[in-house]
């Protein structure tokens, strides 16, 4: 008899954008002359760079002629690109990087959710609280997360390290020593990031602890302060203790694209039951070759163009436009008297709501008075209730006018 | 401390590629005279259809603008895709296929590899012998595998099915029950196929031991022969039973493009183990959502255009064009007085060696004395030993060349 894997009926079902969707439907069906305006969403909106379209159609082209025409590649990606990411990303930040460290994949939803297939099912997982939902769920899939206790809004077999304002959203080493810490800098939903101070305690708490540091920063491209690090392998020690995963969804807009990468150090090791050291690396290899059979050439070329000189021009000018709606939303709201974080180095918004404020009265409050709909903060973990996501994807006019709105909102 | 899956160390390392590439090149470097031909690769040559190449361009050019820019597509694929699919890949065969039945995926290797991540690690598997390896490793993976055994060259838990000339490479039911059986028709790397008669056997031995069929049809489109189904679900009651893979890479040359298909009907149920009844498309749904996040819009709209009126055209040309160096290599060897099977229903031949021939003692013979390269029957599995398998994918001439080395031979 076929079994099913039970750990998928502890999944709880994500009804955060399709409750959004169906609330947001309802008022306009209700109210088809009002305008709203959306700040909720966390896909991107402007247009791909020329420099990447043109590679990508000369990469097309290239598939009609026997000679140029590529099948199978590695399924590790293309050195053309690994090299450009190893001397842009990597090497201008003073780290140094090899080709044989980067596995080219098709998204960071996708590498932060197969990862958990090279480690075993016993580890135990932290995760920070609110959170980027794909930790959680993949981790339940694969047994890692136990029971969900509806009452506290947690799996009892994870460890929710809370982040928000009374902690200046700097979690917490955890008394309970996991084997796997979920970090993703600058956050989402928070938009908050930590210093280089802060993210060494974390490499010398997983390097003492022999714990793994899976480190998502698919937002660092926000990134305007100094002392905030775009990569863990900025931090002494982090190679011995971090994944990294990349993305070039928001930094270049190819959310529908589909590319991203993970870097696995080659002195990172995880263990046997009884203590042997073995290369994840390799182990990542592996998983990669049996399961994976590579990006779309087409793609990858898309994605090297990133580096060209005409497509960084464009690239930032876009990730520009993001950052000043950004600034635009939170300098209004700070103005408007809100108590409001990240925005900084982040495409998101993170608004406190009035004390005894939740969430999702917030949301309807917000939708009904002013048309204006944005993320209610506990839909991504119980300590974001009290909490509200703003986005600073949407175009310049109609973040002016969101903002306006909730400014002359009474 | 970060445990691995343990599991991973019950693989076994692939030499089979890698193998073979040192040998061609080592002979080379001795002989660098000698033109050697290459008919091992599991790899299409021939340039992609204009109408795909056109499409991709076109889409590509779409992201320029804001208006026709897309971010984040559906997980699950675009429906412009599925409504093609259903029309021409199965309404065409009278196989009635809903949209929410379908999930677009970037190909098959991924597909047959993911989808164990929803059915249970104590599900008992069986594989017919030899075998596309992924099968195998993403079980061992899982821990369905059990330990290697070195001197059967076969995993404890795994039930092989030979398939040779002895059973006309037709699997037998197996005595002991299993609950997942991985199909592969036509064939790799036998070339060889079921007709619906046989299929059906497969189908009621499924539903009466309430297990599940994988069906992998990668190769349909190089069916030749009436009786032959192109889709499992053409045999009554199969959509209780199977879930079916397909891939543009073969049929269209998307190797290095990356896109292809699964189908799991509505009906198909798996079980929980007290009995309780699971949709599998509910599961599979849910997975989809949490660890991908869609293929490139521009791939799909490349996909799309395979059933465009010259897509067809041109995707045959090339088909066909496969399919007369199958018909070459096939009825010269037989000629020459070989046995050989598959090569007409796919793009796979695979040779009987004489008795007592092994497949590498024959691999290097054929190297060194007549410069031609294929692939040993046994890397695909202890019962390939004695095989040798050619695929049609070279280019006509040095097909021609090759076989007819072979031929004059002594």
């Amino acid at each position: 008899m076929i079994n099913i894997n039970e750990n998928f009926l502890d999944l709880q079902d994500s009804y955060l954008f399709s409750t959004i969707a169906k609330k947001v439907k309802a008022f306009q069906e209700e109210n088809p002359d009002k305008k709203i305006i959306k700040l909720g969403i966390g896909d991107v909106t402007l247009p791909l760079a020329n420099a990447c379209v043109d590679a990508m159609k000369k990469a097309a082209d290239e598939m009609l002629d026997s000679s140029t025409f590529k099948g199978y590649g590695p399924e590790q990606g293309y050195d053309f690109l690994k090299d450009k990411i190893i001397e842009f990303d990597y090497k201008r930040r003073g780290i140094d990087i090899e080709p044989d460290e980067i596995f080219i994949s098709d998204g960071a939803k996708c590498d932060t959710g197969n990862i958990g297939d090279i480690f075993s099912k016993d580890n135990k997982v932290a995760i920070t609280d609110p959170v980027y939902p794909v930790y959680i769920d993949t981790n339940t899939m694969a047994g890692r997360a136990g029971e969900f206790d509806k009452e506290t809004g947690m799996y009892r077999n994870i460890i929710y390290m809370p982040c928000n304002a009374e902690n200046n959203f700097e979690p917490e080493l955890p008394k309970e020593v996991p084997d796997i810490i979920y970090l993703c800098f600058p956050n989402n939903p928070t938009g908050t990031v930590l210093d280089k101070t802060q993210l060494k305690k974390w490499v010398d708490y997983a390097k003492e602890n022999k714990a793994i540091i899976l480190y998502d920063s698919a937002y660092e491209a926000f990134i305007t302060e100094e002392d905030v690090p775009h990569s863990i392998y900025e931090i002494d020690g982090a190679k011995d203790v971090a994944i990294e995963f990349r993305s070039f969804s928001k930094t270049a807009g190819f959310t529908g694209v589909r590319c991203g990468y993970v870097v696995i150090p080659k002195e990172l090791n995880g263990y046997t039951k009884d203590g042997q050291e073995v290369s994840l690396n390799k182990l990542w290899n592996r998983r990669t070759c049996t399961k994976f059979n590579g990006v779309s050439y087409i793609t990858q070329k898309g994605a090297e163009a990133v580096y060209s000189e005409e497509g960084q021009k464009q690239i930032k000018r876009n990730i520009d436009y993001y950052k000043e709606n950004a600034k635009i939303i939170k300098e209004n709201l700070e103005e408007a008297g809100y108590k409001v974080f990240g925005g900084v180095n982040a495409p998101y918004i993170w608004l406190k709501l009035p004390d005894g404020v939740k969430s999702w009265d917030f949301f309807d409050k917000l939708l009904s008075e002013v048309q204006v709909v944005g993320t209610p903060g506990v839909g991504f973990g119980p300590n974001g209730e009290g909490y509200f996501r703003l986005t600073a994807f949407g175009n310049r006019e109609n973040t002016i006018e969101a903002i306006n709105r909730i400014k002359n909102w009474k």
